[in-house]
C-alpha cells in the first residue's frame, strides 16, 4: 500500500514511520516553508525514531512536490493542527485520483468536510473517500529535525468516520495492519466531538495564566496545574460537549474515561485522573500563552463547539465564558474570527436530524 | 461627637481607634457570634494600634447590646463584609434616632440602600441619615484580639455618598476631622461603582486558581499573581465597570488611577503597576478559593455589576464570563443566590434617568 503523508511536524512524522515499520512505501510532503523536518529526512533517507517505537524506517521521497507525493498514493494522511488542513487540501485540489483515500489525522473539528471543502470535491463525493480520526494516534515529540520520540500509541479510544460514513469500514480495513486500534465512529461529528483537546487545554492553561506567564510554563501542565477546582471547571465543559453530542445522536465518552482507554491515565476522574496520569508525567506548560492551547483548541475547537451547540439548540455558558476569557486575555476575538464553523464547513442549514442523513 | 462602630473586625477596629484618636467617645458592637475582639478590646479598655497610626486608644463599650452602643450615637459606622449590612440594620431597627448619621463603611454594593432597607428607613427618609463610602479607608490587618496594624490610610479616592444625596455634604463636614481625605460622590451608585474589590480580586483570582489551591496562597496576589494577561482581563472587567458607571451619568475613575490617588500604587496601569504598587507588597493570595474574593466580591460585587449593567442596558460579556466561571470552580450558583441585586434593594423598576432622580 503506497502512503503519502502531508506534513512533516511530530504527527507526520509518526505517522511516515509507523507506515513504513509496517513495509509500506512511505512518502513525505511539506510546504516549503517548513523545510526543516524534510530536509533532515531527506539527508538520512528517512525516520529515526526512539520510545515505545524505535529504530530507522526509510522515506522514499521528503519534499515540497505534491504531485510527487500523491502519484500511485492509496491513502493519504493528511497530518497536523486545525489550521493545516485547508492547505493542505488545496494543494491536493485537481491531484487526486479516484480510489484514493484521505485520512484527516486528527479532524480536529470536521477536518474531513473542510478538506473536501479545500479540495473541491462535494460533500457525499465517493470518487476519492475522505476521512477524519478523532484524535492523533500518537504521544509524539520531535526532538531534533526527522528525529522523533514516540511515548505512546493509543491502545484504544481511536475513532475515525468517513464522510459519507457509509465508507467507515471500507477506510478502517485498509488502515488496520497499522492501526488495529482503529474504532469506527457513526459520522464526522462523533470524530470531531471526541476530540478531547478543547475540552481540557483552554480550562487548565485559564486557570494557570499567572503562572504560564509569570514563569514561560516551567511547570508540569496536568501533575501541576490541575486541581480539584480546575477539574471542575475540565467537566463542566465536558458535559456541554456531551449534551451537544446526545442532541445530535453521537455518544461522547467523557475525556477521562478516554484518558484511561487511550493509556494516558489510570484513574477516570477530571482532577486526580490527570495529577497522577502517567502519561502525562513530565508533560511541561505551554512557554507562552500565544499557543496552540488557546489558538487551535479555542480558536477552532470551542468556538466550533458554540456554534454547533447553537444549531443543536443546547446551551454552553461554560464553553462561551472561556472563549470570552480566553479572548480577553489574548487580545483577540475568537468568536469574530470563525475559523471553523458550521457556516465555514457549509454545514449550517441543516437540522440535528438532517445532519445524521447527510453525513451517513 | 459619639461614635457607635458595629463591627468588631479589622475595618471597625481601625474605624473605632481613629475616631478615638481624633478624641471621640467610641462605642463597639458586634454580634455574640463575634465575640474574640469585643472580648480583647473590653479587657484592655481599648484598641491597640501599630503602623501608621499607633498607640492605644479607649473604647467606652465594647459589647453585644446595640441599644447600649446606639444610644446618644452622633455618627453610626457599620463597618464589615457586604454580608454584614442586613444583620447589623435590622439590628439597628426600632432604635434609630432623628439626627443620627449611619454611614455603611464600605458600600460593597448599594450597602446604604441595604441598610435603610434593613433598619425599615423608607428610601428618602431624611430623618435618620444613611450613607456609604466607597471603600474601607484603610489598609488593616489584625494581628491579635483587639490589636491592629495600619499599612495605609488612604490620602484620596475614597467617596461617600448619603441617600438621599442632598445630605452628602452634611455627613461630610461631620467627618471631616477623622476622614479630610472623604470626597463627596453623585449618588451611591457612583460610590457602589468605584469599588474596585470586584474588578480586581475575581479576575485576579480565575486566572491563578491552580497556584492558589495547590499552595494553599502562598505567592504573593498582586506581586506574582499579576502579569500582563492577567491584567487584560482585570482591564476588561474594569472598562465594563465605567461603561455601566457612563450609561448613569455616573464617572467611574478606572481602578489604577485611583490606586495611584489612594496610595497604593505608584503607577497607574493594570499590569506593571499592581506587580510593583509599594502598597501591596507582602500581600499573599487567600490561603483557599472559599474566600471573600469570590463569595464577596463575585456573589455581592460581580453579579450586581452584572444585573446593574442590565438594568442600564450596557453589555457586560466579560462580568457575566468571571461570574460563570467563579461559579463553576466553587460549585455554586452565584447568580441564582441573587445575593444583592438592583431587585434586591427594591431599586428594579427605574430606568437609569428615573434612578438618577430617586437617588438625588
Amino acid at each position: 500500500m503506497n502512503i503519502a503523508v502531508l506534513g512533516s511536524g511530530n504527527g507526520g512524522c509518526a505517522v511516515a514511520f509507523d507506515c513504513a515499520a509496517c513495509g509500506h512505501p512511505v512518502r513525505l510532503f511539506d510546504f516549503e516553508r517548513f523545510p526543516q523536518n524534510i530536509q533532515a529526512v531527506n539527508e538520512d533517507g528517512g525516520i529515526h525514531c526512539e520510545g515505545i517505537l524505535d529504530g530507522f524506517q526509510p522515506v522514499g521521497y521528503a519534499g515540497h512536490d505534491i504531485e510527487i507525493v500523491l502519484e500511485g498514493a492509496d491513502i493519504i494522511y493528511a497530518v497536523g493542527p486545525a489550521y493545516s488542513t485547508k492547505p493542505f487540501a488545496e494543494a491536493c485540489r485537481s491531484h487526486l485520483k479516484k480510489g484514493q483515500v484521505v485520512i484527516v489525522c486528527p479532524s480536529s473539528c470536521g477536518g474531513a468536510v473542510e478538506f473536501k471543502n479545500g479540495a473541491g470535491l462535494d460533500l457525499r463525493d465517493e470518487e476519492v473517500v475522505v476521512a477524519e480520526t478523532s484524535t492523533l494516534p500518537y504521544a509524539v515529540r520531535l526532538f531534533e529535525p526527522g528525529k522523533i520520540k514516540i511515548f505512546n500509541k493509543l491502545k484504544g479510544g481511536v475513532f475515525l468516520a468517513s464522510i459519507p460514513a457509509k465508507n467507515t469500514n471500507t477506510v478502517l480495513e485498509r488502515v488496520w495492519d497499522v492501526y488495529p486500534a482503529m474504532s469506527a465512529a457513526k459520522n464526522i461529528l462523533q470524530t470531531s466531538l471526541q476530540n478531547g483537546n478543547p475540552v481540557i487545554h483552554p480550562a487548565i492553561t485559564l486557570m494557570n495564566v499567572g503562572l504560564i506567564e509569570r514563569t514561560q510554563g516551567d511547570f508540569e501542565f496536568y501533575h501541576q496545574g490541575v486541581t480539584p477546582a480546575v477539574g471542575r471547571l475540565v467537566e463542566a465543559v465536558d458535559r456541554e460537549r456531551i449534551a451537544i453530542g446526545n442532541e445530535l445522536g453521537v455518544e461522547v465518552i467523557p475525556d477521562p474515561e478516554l484518558g484511561v482507554i487511550q493509556g494516558y491515565m489510570t484513574e477516570a476522574t477530571y482532577d486526580n485522573g490527570f495529577v497522577t496520569a502517567p502519561g502525562f508525567a513530565g508533560v511541561k506548560a505551554q512557554p507562552r500563552l500565544d499557543y496552540r492551547y488557546f489558538n487551535e483548541d479555542v480558536g477552532y475547537g470551542l468556538v466550533f463547539l458554540q456554534d454547533l451547540g447553537k444549531q443543536a439548540g443546547v446551551a454552553t455558558p461554560v464553553i462561551s465564558a472561556v472563549i470570552t476569557m480566553a479572548s480577553v486575555v489574548m487580545k483577540r476575538d475568537y468568536v469574530a474570527e470563525a475559523k471553523r464553523t458550521m457556516r465555514t464547513l457549509g454545514l449550517s442549514a441543516y437540522t440535528a436530524k438532517e445532519l445524521d442523513s447527510v453525513l451517513s
